[in-house]
Formats: C-alpha cells, structure tokens, sequence
C-alpha cells in the first residue's frame, strides 16, 4: 500500500479526514459493482481490483477534476486471501498510476462479492465539464476507440471470434480500462460539455444531448474503427462502436478551432472529431453518410440496441 | 425529496459537486450494510432507510463533525416500488433532521438488498474529535443508554421477553437510532477524544484506549442502566450494555472538570461519567464495584462476548 500523500488521516478512525485545496470544489461519485451483473464472478481478481477504481475515476475525468482520494466498500463471501492480496495489487497499482489515496472503507461479509467504491477528486471553482455546457455549432469529439470493450466481452460471451492480436486489444480495454484523467484536465477550459461513454456512446450523447438542449449530426466515415479493417466498417464493430458499453473513453464538445490536434498529441492519445452539435429536437442523432444521406440514430446504451440500419 | 441546500451539484451528472466551506476539513465515512448480515431481509423499509443514514451520520458524529452530505448506493432484487418509497421516506426523515443533501449514488440490481451509503461532513481544521488524543486522568464519559438496542435485538431473536413501555424503548433504539450529531459538535474543544459504541462498549472503549496507548477504570456503579429496575443490575441489562452492538452513542474522554454537565443540560442528552483513564498496559479495562474490588474485563464487542464475570 502506496503511504497517503494529501490526506490528514486515513483509516482507522470514526472518519477519514481530508483538507479540500482551497478555493476548489470537490467531484465526487460511487458506484456499485455486483458479482454476476456488474462482472463474471469468475473474473480474475487483479483485473477487478484495477476495473473497480477505474471505471469511477472515469466520472472525475469527466468532470474534469483531478482525482485524490478513495475508498472502498466491499461485502466478500469467505476470507479467501490470495483472491483479496491479487485484487489488491490491482486497486492499488491504479491508485499509485492515478495518485489517488485510499483513505477508508469497509469490509464485511455477505454471500457473493459487491464493491463500492468512492472517488474524491478535485477541481478549481467553476470549472467542471459539465452535460449542459454545450452550443449549437460545437464539434463532437470522442476519444480512442470506443467499442473495442463490446468486442471483448462478446468474444468472452462466445459471440464473436477474434485473433491475435485483436483479441488482446479488445480484452485489454474491457478488464483494464484507462480513465482518461489527463485528457480532463486538459479539456478544462477547452470543452464545453463532457460525459464518459460507459452506457455506450449513443446512448451517453444522448444524455449530453439532453443536459444541454442540442441535437447532434455524426458524420460515419469519421467515425474512428474499433479495430483497422475493411472499408466500409464491418457491421458488428460499428455497432459495438456506437451503443457497446463499459468503454471509458471520453465524448465531449468543444467550439471549431479549439486546440484538441495539439492537446492530443501533448497526452499521447488519439481524439476524433465525430461530428457536431445542432440546434433542433433535443436529444435527435442523425448519422450523414459518404453521400450525404442522413439516418435518423436512437439514443440507446448498451442492452437497449435494436435497430441503427 | 428536500431542495439541495448547500451543493454546487447534486445527480444527473458524472459526479456530484460540492464547495467545502474555507478553512475547514472534510470528514468522510462511508458502511455497507447487507440483507442477512447486517438486518433482516423483513426490516421494515422505512426505518431501514433511517438506519442506514443514521448509523453512517454516527461516524461523523463521533469525529464532532457537522453532516453535510451524502451518497446512496444500492443494489435492489427488484423495484418494489412500496419498498423503495418507505425506504426514502426514512432515509429522508433523517436527511431532513440532519440537514444532509442527497447530493448522488448509484441504484442497481443485485439478488439481496445491498446498501453503500458515504457521508461527508465538516469540521474546523485540526478540530476533529480522535481516538488518540485521551490523556490519562481524563474522564470517560458515554451518552444516553448503551444496551437498549442490543436488548432490543434480544428480543427480536426470541432470547428475550420484555414488556411495554421497556419492549417499545428497545426496539425504538434498535431501529431508529438517533446519531449523537449535536453532541459531537458540542465536544469540539472540550472532549479529549471520542468513538461511537456500535460494535459495543467494551469494544470500542479497547479502540480509544490502543489509539491513546492507555488503561481504564471503570465504576460499576456509576454504569448507566439501559432500564430502570432493581440494585443491582440484572446480569444480562449489564452484559447488554457493556456488549452489545448497534448502540451509536458516544463514548469520550474529557479532563476533568469539562462542563458535560451543562453540554448534556443543553442539548438535552444525559451523559454519564462512567470512570477514568489511567495509565498501564494500553487497552487494558479493570470494573471496580461499590467494595472497592477489581476485575479485568476483555476489551471486545458485540458477539465475542465470552466472559465477563
């Protein structure tokens, strides 16, 4: 365990005690992760240690806020210690990666493994990316290569095959996913309106959409491919692209001209340009084609896909 | 649900947003309480929802923290809608007594009832009431009448028969526990160091005695009696009181001639001196009776009771 950096009193107490920088505001949030709805119950321990801390941290990127503190809640069902000692490792190494220090919690007893983390991060007044930033004429940018997380776990659900190295690509996004926290501290400022796309990135445009009264135009041959192939992109990528869930990539907006070719480059991590946001129904996506046909998209996540043509 | 009173930010976002007062630090507890382990699957919704903010707003208390916050994570076997309304409307009961925002959280499925709530609260720099700050001398005091709750559980377990007004106080402090916020801020500056009993007495009196590297001496007869009844104290009102769990009143250490006399007058709450702190071996307890003789007690809590003569 990593010893604490900016915390005035860690565990062991009634209370963790932590002193906020001054004139900053706090982002806060939790999530619940259940064995056998949120994860395999089966999944290897390590990968879920790093997964739980990770996927809340994504929320602080979001807000853009710099994340600080930590702690985990957790009910096991039998004091297996080589199972806690591996996801430990795991939690810690993505504390250690993201500074981020564990300064409380709980641990108890129940029949199957829930995790409960919260995350504590930080963020100069005023200045968090919110939903409801956005203006009509801001592009849409996304980061990475959303997606490849759904075709992961379809492979893992026997859904789909994939080779080598695909496959590790694509397992690699859904059991360690990367919080993209240096890319939300550079967006300060920048973007206009943030969101993670954890529920799949149509169905979080569409909550983005609605925050900030906007509709929005995705132009498809901008749409960055999961995984390099065929031109046209094969189906099934495009469709884990647009509603697959669990990646913990970044959508947001940003006025023309904002510098994101520079920021990209400075972070090491690849930003599309995906379309832009218009005035109209709030929440409506159409998808505009090489030839300049528009497709009306649903703003479904993960589990609710039915029907992009 | 009450207006957010004191947030930048409350749902709907990636995180939530909170400004903490200057010059203050941020007290942050956060407890998982599962169906089976922590109450029974039948618990009655509503003081269920009390509870589980109560017992979380007990920490904070026990820090001299005022509650400002909190988080509510839950997962849910399906969406009772009954369920979930009498569940609110405790935990809101308590929110609104204690001036906490709602300010997140997160609701999802699980095949048990899993509650995550995190609480954070205020309190002036470095006024944080500790386990570590007892000195020897000090008093020890503790608040309203440790064992009603564990007498109550007692009956709930068919181990006890008791009958009303006694059965209602009981099982009043069983499920509906008042978490001893004004207390806590009252101590600030007078209470040398302070912890919530709700592992039991003994137990958490062992926590402050290691934190403080002391020994304790307690009075028999100055041990407040969870019900009035006969001289001496039944055997098991004692065994309750000085084990049993699922109390959340304060126990605390004070120099002597603190004004805890007027602090109880004042927020009107009694408070017993219940013995001192002394030098020695740290952790050790020894009960002294009405004939000056001593007796060592084991410094353990609720259901590892074993031995107490």
């Amino acid at each position: 365990m990593r010893p604490l950096s900016h915390t005035v009193l860690g565990g062991g107490d009634d209370c963790a005690l932590v002193s906020p920088s001054a004139g900053h505001e706090l982002a806060i949030s939790t999530d619940m992760l259940v064995a056998g709805t949120h994860f395999f119950p089966d999944t290897e321990p390590e990968s879920l240690g790093w997964k739980a801390l990770a996927v809340n941290l994504s929320d602080l990127a979001a807000m853009g806020a710099r994340p600080r503190w930590a702690l985990m809640a957790a009910a096991l069902p039998d004091a297996d210690e080589a199972w806690i000692a591996a996801f430990a490792r795991g939690f810690f190494a993505c504390a250690t990666r993201f500074e981020v220090d564990l300064i409380g919690g709980d641990t108890t007893r129940g029949p199957l493994v829930v995790l409960c983390p919260t995350v504590l991060g930080e963020l100069p007044k005023d200045g968090a990316l919110r939903r409801d930033g956005a203006r009509a004429g801001d592009r849409l940018w996304v980061s990475g290569y959303p997606g490849r997380a759904g075709l992961g776990l379809a492979y893992l659900r026997g859904e789909r095959s994939l080779q080598s190295p695909e496959l590790e690509i694509c397992l690699q996004a859904l059991t360690r996913p990367q919080p993209r926290v240096e890319l939300g501290l550079a967006l300060r400022g920048v973007a206009s309106a943030a969101i993670d796309i954890s529920d799949g990135l149509l169905g979080d445009l569409g909550h983005l959409l609605q925050g900030s009264g906007l509709a929005a135009l995705l132009y498809e041959t901008a749409l960055p491919r999961p995984l390099a192939g065929t031109v046209p992109m094969a189906a099934e990528a495009r469709q884990a692209l647009l509603t697959g869930g669990d990646d913990y990539e970044l959508l947001f907006s940003a006025p023309a001209g904002a510098p994101l070719a520079e920021i990209s480059q400075k972070i090491g991590l690849p930003l599309t340009c995906i379309g832009e946001l218009v005035g109209g129904e709030p929440g409506q996506i159409e998808l505009e084609d090489g030839h300049g046909q528009r497709t009306r998209l649903p703003a479904r996540g993960y589990d609710h896909f039915m029907d992009i043509p």
